[in-house]
């Protein structure tokens, strides 16, 4: 069966045709600046040349029509007709705590999207206008919502409530959620399986270390604590998100610098993280690692900052869990960041983690990196969110 | 020699009267609603009957002579003359990144502490007043300033660093400061002394868990890293804070109940942690006890929320440390909750941590808990920030 995979921003669209069987990716791509000047669709098909295609696409429903035509084009196409596709999988942000799992949508599910919009008020909208395009454009085709925060709904209350008035969490569900839960949930059963045990009896922190990231920890196969919270805003030291901090800092900075909440906010999401602790170099770890060589001592901060964090998160799930059999790295800097990962271990090194240096200079492969007296298996697996939305989508047929 | 130890608030003042050769409270006392109609001054002379004196006192000058001539009064007082006080000792909150470690006042000092007000707004100008009343009273006394900051401005750059700009760390002095300085470094010199062992030699974690609770890691004598913050707010659920959270909830509960940064950082301070989550029973361990006994479930999530809380973060100190020897627990609900301090160490069992429960059923006194055989030694060590604010103070002189 085919299934495509949709992944819908307020102006952007990604999407992946997958083969079920086989769960090769017969074609990617990306729709930008959708209902701004300057749209364009730049469509990959496997083992093909990509396109660029450059035409006004003022919405979202123009945007997936581009899509499917592009699927079914006679020379940079992959399928000859849109009956092939068997069903849509959308990502979706928020499911708040009335989404445990997957689900087939219908009007009820939509509703409640719209609903949840109070939590993801950026992202809940976005996903709808790209469910409802679909429903437009492929009539009749079976679509299945896929919630981010789904996978971590089994954390117990402990985990997730905060020390606020309990009234918050009854009128406006203020609770930790959890995000990236696709991966956390993709990456924790492939790292059992690579080392042939069932799920259902290991304890495994995953550690999503991507522009946004999160930690997970995964007990029986199912998520008892994860680091971001109500939004994505929580926790880790991120790309340009600030993570952790004293709650104080928003209005004492506020303050200092004659900001409204809302803006202090945009600071914390937009302008802070590794970006704003190197002192702006970047948010990407590969210019951290290049201004750490050229001497620059705020990247050096950061960086040491950022690790000694994701490790302290790590030993802090040993308590969610009653101890650490497999710690798994994945994400853009979890799968190519050996200096990272280095780092974290020689933090964790008082565990009992040993990892051999070499095996673990990897670039985006699956790789078993501790040694055989390691106390912990420490290894890396490269996430796909699009082939679990694919399979969990096919599981609701 | 004697020292008169000050601790003074807005419009409160707490003495002790300590003999430094014998240890000894000689007399303490509290002085409430200064310039404020009813102030009353309560005085403890050790071995006598308190006495109550209600009387106008329109400033601290004037609460500072009185404390003084209760201290050398006929009946009630436990000197003879003023000139038998050698020095006065200072508790002040906030030394930044000035002040590691205590100094005798000078006009220096004190300009330092009134810049230092903008971290601490509500502290160090109370705290100024005081040594002025106290300066005034007592001319020529040495004062001495003793800082809850100082222990911790030890830790490492990773350990205080926020994700933040970092312009906001060189312009506004934002970062980690951590309070209970005098309290952490007390309970750990102690914990040591009373295994026998030197501070410099142990990984010590200190849980100060009283209305205001903060957790330090304590290496080789020296702080390496402590849970609150910018401000007291941060870190673990505490009688009336909240400590952590997704620092986006700040602008979410604002925008939904109409509140501004500072009417929110009010509900964060005095209205959220135990008090909040327990849907408003009490701050007061007791008076959770009590609900959970009467079948109250929101009662009960505030108290396992705080404790896997606390739990987490000695595990992930662990990191700081490249592990633990000590668990030392004081403070008013350290030092007088079995239940707490049993839950806690339950949750660090998958570590080795055994206690012998009959003996950690005590209240308010030093006892070693641990097992033989535990991989940790966990105590109670009753802290005493008076005596350590008068033991810094003679050791400036």
């Amino acid at each position: 069966m085919k299934v495509l995979v949709i992944n819908c921003g307020s102006s952007s669209l990604k999407y992946q045709l997958i083969d079920s069987d086989t769960e090769d990716v017969l074609a990617k791509g990306l729709v930008e600046r959708i209902g701004i000047e300057g749209s364009v669709l730049t469509h990959r098909p496997a083992g093909k040349d990509k396109v660029v295609i450059e035409t006004p696409m003022e919405d979202h429903n123009i945007a997936v029509k581009l899509v499917i035509d592009a699927l079914v084009d006679k020379n940079h196409g992959v399928i000859s007709d849109l009956s092939e596709i068997d069903a849509v999988g959308h990502r979706v942000v928020h499911g708040g705590e009335k989404f445990d799992k997957a689900v087939l949508i219908d009007k009820g599910v939509k509703k409640d999207i719209e609903e949840l919009s109070a939590l993801a008020p950026l992202h809940n909208p976005a996903n709808l206008i790209g469910i409802n395009a679909c429903e437009k454009n492929m009539p009749g085709v079976p679509q299945a919502a896929v919630f981010d925060t789904a996978f971590h709904q089994t954390m117990p209350k402990r985990a997730y409530m905060y020390g606020l008035p309990y009234e918050y969490y009854e009128k406006y569900k203020v609770r930790r959620y959890g995000f990236h839960g696709t991966s956390h949930d993709y990456v924790s059963a492939r790292a059992a399986e690579l080392i042939g045990k069932d799920r259902k009896e290991l304890r495994i922190v995953v550690c999503h270390l991507g522009n946004g990231a999160s930690i997970s920890a995964v007990k029986n196969g199912k998520c008892v604590d994860t680091s971001m919270g109500l939004t994505p805003l929580e926790g880790l030291i991120m790309g340009t998100r600030s993570g952790d901090l004293d709650p104080a800092i928003l209005a004492y900075i506020g303050e200092k610098e004659g900001l409204s909440a809302a803006e202090v906010n945009t600071v914390l999401n937009k302008k802070s993280g590794i970006l704003g602790l190197s002192g702006g170099v970047s948010s990407d770890f590969r210019d951290i690692a290049a201004a750490i060589d050229a001497g620059n001592e705020k990247a050096k901060t950061a960086l040491e900052t950022y690790n000694y964090r994701v490790a302290k998160y790590i030993a802090s799930y040993a308590v969610a869990m009653q101890g650490i059999d497999v710690i798994a790295f994945t994400a853009g800097v979890g799968e190519n960041n050996y200096d990272v990962r280095s780092a974290v271990c020689d933090h964790l090194a008082f565990m009992g983690v040993k990892v051999d240096k070499e095996k673990f200079k990897t670039h985006g492969e699956e790789v078993i990196a501790s040694t055989k007296d390691s106390s912990i298996t420490v290894m890396v697996v490269p996430t796909n969110e699009e082939l679990a939305i694919a399979r969990q989508t096919i599981a609701l047929l």
